[in-house]
């Protein structure tokens, strides 16, 4: 597939996402992916300098995806706050679910930026975390959550479903049983959402 | 340290944990047992067969440990069950921080077992849902809680808190925000379970 448009970095990335797909994280070199597009592995170091710098882009590109994806349902004003959430959170498993069974090359990329911090990981995590904080905020707004302090309720429902999203748990997910589990996790947030709010009695 | 009473398991296990602790996993095998016990290895074997068994049953002896510890808790009346719970929560969260800092060579063995899924791993699970499980029932016994199945809202709870008690989350135990995160997870579960029952308007 040699390029013939000046080589531009989402071209790069596609390629290269494809190679990481068909050969695994090892083979997705800058060189590799230079060959795959026909072109002078300078002309691809031009706008990757490592084959780090690359996995990093393209597990970004896959993420920010998944961030649009989510982006849609937790600002989707026809579902009440309370179901937005638990669609969100659904939403959130499924992606993840869908990656590892049909990307498990990219996903396990992913892990590895994951475990090393990397910037890109973390970002991701506070994409998610502000979805959640609109979410919980608007139910604020609408009267269907009691919470005072939408960012501090955003991050215990985060915490609360680490089970459910935090890649340390990627080998529960294929469990049948899996989805269940959510709805009850989320049954049990939902509730506290909508509490009415109390003093401190149970502190 | 020779023994000069008969061999029983608890003086094998207490020398097995020694072993562990000063020499690691790998220096904890029958043979080693028996040389600090000054017996022959026979006499070991007699007892456990295999460095596997022996390390299952040193694990569940600090785990029993935990589990009675926490078993004090669940049971503890002059606590009202919100109260119970967030402190059990919090409890079983300092048991796990302490054994990572004292005793990492313990924790790792448990971690091991935790991984390849041993009874012994899903056995300790099974004993904290069920004081999960008493503390949740009584609170709807005595009104503190409003959930209908006691079992499913342990397990909602159990679920919910899994990032401070699943082995995977184990690196994120010793920041030093964690106790404030599981505050505010129990801030929400607790909501939730004392909140008045309503319909399925949030499914």
């Amino acid at each position: 597939m040699a390029a013939r448009t000046p080589l531009d970095a989402d071209a790069i990335l596609a390629a290269t996402e494809e190679i990481l797909r068909r050969h695994g994280p090892d083979k997705a070199t800058v060189v590799d992916v230079a060959r795959a597009l026909g072109v002078s592995h300078a002309a691809v170091y031009k706008h990757f300098p490592s084959k780090q710098a690359l996995r990093e882009a393209v597990t970004r590109r896959w993420l920010d995806r998944n961030r649009d994806t989510l982006a849609v349902i937790a600002a989707d004003r026809t579902l009440r706050p309370p179901q937005r959430l638990r669609r969100w959170l659904h939403a959130v498993l499924s992606l993840k679910q869908a990656k590892i069974r049909e990307d498990p090359e990219l996903f396990a990329a992913y892990g590895h930026l994951a475990a090393a911090h990397s910037a890109v990981a973390t970002g991701h995590v506070a994409d998610l975390l502000g979805q959640l904080t609109a979410i919980v905020a608007d139910g604020v707004d609408d009267g269907s959550f009691r919470t005072g302090d939408a960012e501090a309720a955003a991050r215990a429902v985060f915490h609360a479903t680490a089970k459910f999203h935090h890649l340390a748990h990627a080998a529960e997910w294929p469990d049948p049983g899996i989805e269940t589990q959510l709805d009850e996790v989320c049954g049990l947030i939902l509730e506290g959402l909508q509490a009415p709010r109390r003093g401190d009695s149970n502190h």
